[in-house]
């Protein structure tokens, strides 16, 4: 094949290509100027994305502001029966959305098969029976003779920026409590994870949900959704990403007090004692380190193990970790996927050459001797990496005080429950911690002593949707849940009446 | 007297003047450096305040880091006992309060007693009592084998800053809160209104409240207000205060995303329809514009008149309004008392200078035949002005748009229950309203359309302090209130336990 031919296919390639659309006034608006979306699985050019900007944001605040009156007239039972035919046609989907997050984002089929896809439906289920059970406050002061009242009123048009770890899931636990509170709004997902966003309008459509309720403007960060941070018609917005552009979001947003919920990253530890349950512990501690190859907020990055366990615990560890397949996304063997672009590669892959300049001992994955990723020929320039364990480091090191989120995950020794606390928030950042030990006083006193938002004792990720979610400290400010998520999507009023 | 006489009558007055200290760990601390704050009722010097900086901040925060741990670990009980007791002192010693906050700020001592000083004394046995009552929430999910319960922690040092209107009422309002739910602070009042903060430190050593637990740096917004802000150990700050400040702020606290409640301005709106009853709403209106000279965010400086009643409400009104005496705050008699400085009394006196420009008729007050106020001698250099009220001014015009924060108010009729909706959320603030009408359903139905945090309806200023208290739009972010304060000054926390 000579050079020619090569750009042939890179042009037929281009072509082929899914051209996405942004999604506007229930319309996809065709878009000239388009940005490329990689598969990392295979490092190949699949989507085309249009590259917004601020025409884009303004044509969709017009449509999401002429939406709202009426949307937001309606009752939260009618708001809700929008929300689970969508639901119901994306669980109808659910292999097909499936496929395309694991193509757009690298994870594999698999998770997004158990994970992704049916939390978006959740999402919609889950806020839809919500929303028709809130009762606000009331109080009379005999007094003065008034009674008062609340009511939470719908605030207008947000603004939901999604990050790419998570798509779907991520963006339709902002779209689902905004809509459902009777708000309208402007989402922009990540440029490299546009696909299923997109596929999701269709779903809008066919679920009948009126035009201008949800709009989807795609884009990069710095231009869509620094529009839609700057934007006056856009009072309130919810973002998930990282902490250094939720410091950005934050600054801006001063300018028109918006409303902020900020989701950001975090450093987060296994605190692991000496009567830990090891047949649980082991295999959760894996998966809270690898699982969606460590991209993920709440993906365990620093592992404290109680001296006299440390040695048990690191050999199965490491073990238990070695037997993760890197692989080919789609395949059904495969545990871990690709990483989701070549910089965000070279930047996890940086941190573990950090480690060792550090003194630190890489016990398996990348920069050990099975380092390296045997991969069928159509997948060898994706973007794979080994799920990496190290040892030996300080707490002061970049390792164990930066959020990596890839698959690398560090292991250090700790003598007692004091230290082990002190150890544990001493970085910035505050989202989520899990503890080991059969010991009932160590959990309760461990887990109120931890500075962040979640702990989770002998377990890992299990979620009730009630229950508030989010961080302290650097990891983020706000929380979320079936009632925090209603309240942050609502401005709430006192109405005192003289009798 | 010649001029050297008039300069050591000036050095007396100066060294006569009450000096104040900052409190820091439990101690009055010499400063060096002053700066004059004046008695708005005479126009003298009346007291010299520490013109803090960053040494004075970063004290403070030491020591309030220190104490930290100790009070957070009290329970609520006990904390409750030193809050009751600094009430109680603070009760006994209300008439002295209530004086000094007249001096220091110009209101009238009869306002002092019977709302600041008061209501500063229920602020502590209010958060007393609320915090003693708080429960959390919890969940089992046995599909998971999982329980959830979420705890509310303090959070650490919060930075306190509150405005000179309302000094001890609105600073009480921010501490007892905060030191209930187990943080300590640094406050930071007014330099023009510093006194009875300063007094309040006295009551709180009295009371044996632990050093540390309240510091109080004086100066200004710019110099010690900026020092809290940008401060690394201060993760929280609540602000009460001028919108423009609130936006400087919230820029700065992206930096450490820092928890924020601001309370800012308003430009409240009075809406009285045809049926409004008359001997109720003229004493409340005349009341609601021109308490405390108008220095109050949630004074009406807006009123709309249905046009039927619109000429017998103006003649009530304005009626009523000239019966008000402008005069030395002492005095029992005097209804209004002095602003707050000489500028900000010449800025609202440009705003009906303004207001005349833009074709506004003066139906009293400042700037009509009767707008002089006759003074005893010792008080002709005060900055008094006359209630003004101003008519024929359109919606557009600045004196209908921008927070004047002083006793003028504009009247204007209106047709149509839409119309009136819509042109009181025509402003850029979202703090408070109050509606008359005897029809039940105009009543609720206007409420729940306005956009802002409080509706009266009938009356004005009637608070249960567990009912939600705060604004939208440009008047701020967050609520107050038993529960709101509570959550704001604590990090919640869920803890999920795998049984």
């Amino acid at each position: 094949m000579d050079d020619s031919s090569h750009l042939n296919l890179a042009k037929k390639r281009k072509i082929m290509a899914k051209e996405i659309k942004n999604f506007i006034n229930g319309e996809f608006v065709e878009h000239h100027e388009h940005l490329d979306s990689y598969n990392p699985g295979t490092g190949e050019v699949w989507a085309k994305v249009p590259d917004s900007g601020k025409n884009e944001v303004d044509l969709a605040v017009q449509a999401a502001k002429q939406a709202f009156p009426s949307w937001s007239a309606l009752s939260p039972e009618t708001r809700a029966q929008y929300m689970l035919k969508i639901a119901d046609i994306l669980e109808s989907r659910l292999t097909e959305f499936a496929e395309v997050e694991s193509k757009d984002q690298g994870k594999t089929v698999g998770f997004a098969k158990a994970v992704d896809i049916p939390r978006a439906v959740l999402n919609f289920r889950f806020f839809a029976t919500a929303i028709q059970h809130k009762v606000n406050e009331s109080s009379v002061q005999s007094k003065f003779g008034v009674v008062n009242y609340t009511v939470k009123n719908p605030i207008g048009v947000a603004g939901l920026i999604s990050p790419w770890n998570l798509p779907l899931y991520l963006l339709t636990f902002k779209i689902a409590p905004c809509i459902g509170a009777g708000n309208t709004c402007i989402c922009k997902p990540s440029e490299m994870t546009s696909a299923t966003a997109a596929m999701l309008c269709e779903v809008l459509n066919e679920a009948g949900l009126p035009p201008g309720v949800v709009n989807v403007v795609f884009g990069y960060g710095h231009k869509v959704g620094q529009e839609i941070v700057d934007h006056p018609d856009i009072p309130v917005i919810s973002f998930t990403g990282g902490t250094a552009t939720g410091k950005k979001i934050m600054a801006s947003a001063a300018a028109n007090f918006k409303k902020l919920s900020l989701e950001l990253g975090g450093k987060n530890a296994a605190i692991i004692f000496n009567d830990a349950d090891l047949e649980q512990c082991i295999p959760t501690t894996v998966r809270s380190s690898f699982s969606n190859q460590g991209e993920v907020c709440l993906s365990t990055s620093r592992i404290f193990v109680q001296e006299d366990l440390y040695p048990k615990f690191l050999e199965l560890f490491v073990d238990a970790t070695r037997k993760l397949k890197v692989g080919p996304p789609p395949e059904s063997t495969t545990n871990v996927g690709a990483l989701i672009s070549k910089e965000h590669l070279a930047k996890v892959k940086g941190y573990v050459k950090i480690a060792q300049e550090e003194g630190g001992k890489i016990e398996c994955g990348e920069g050990s001797p099975d380092g390296n990723v045997p991969l069928p020929a159509a997948y060898q320039n994706g973007y794979y990496m080994k799920p990496t364990i190290i040892t030996n480091l300080k707490d002061s090191s970049r390792c164990m005080q930066e959020e990596i989120f890839g698959p690398v995950t560090c292991v250090t020794p700790f003598k007692t429950e004091e230290e082990v606390i002190d150890r544990a928030n001493g970085v910035q950042y505050g989202l989520c911690a899990s503890v080991w030990t059969a010991a009932l006083g160590v959990s309760h006193r461990v887990s109120q002593k931890l500075e962040v938002g979640t702990v989770w004792n002998n377990c890992w990720l299990v979620r009730d949707l009630n229950m508030p979610f989010g961080g302290m400290k650097a990891s983020g400010l706000g929380r979320e849940s079936g009632k925090e998520s209603f309240d942050f999507f609502t401005e709430e009023k006192t109405i005192c009446m003289k009798m």
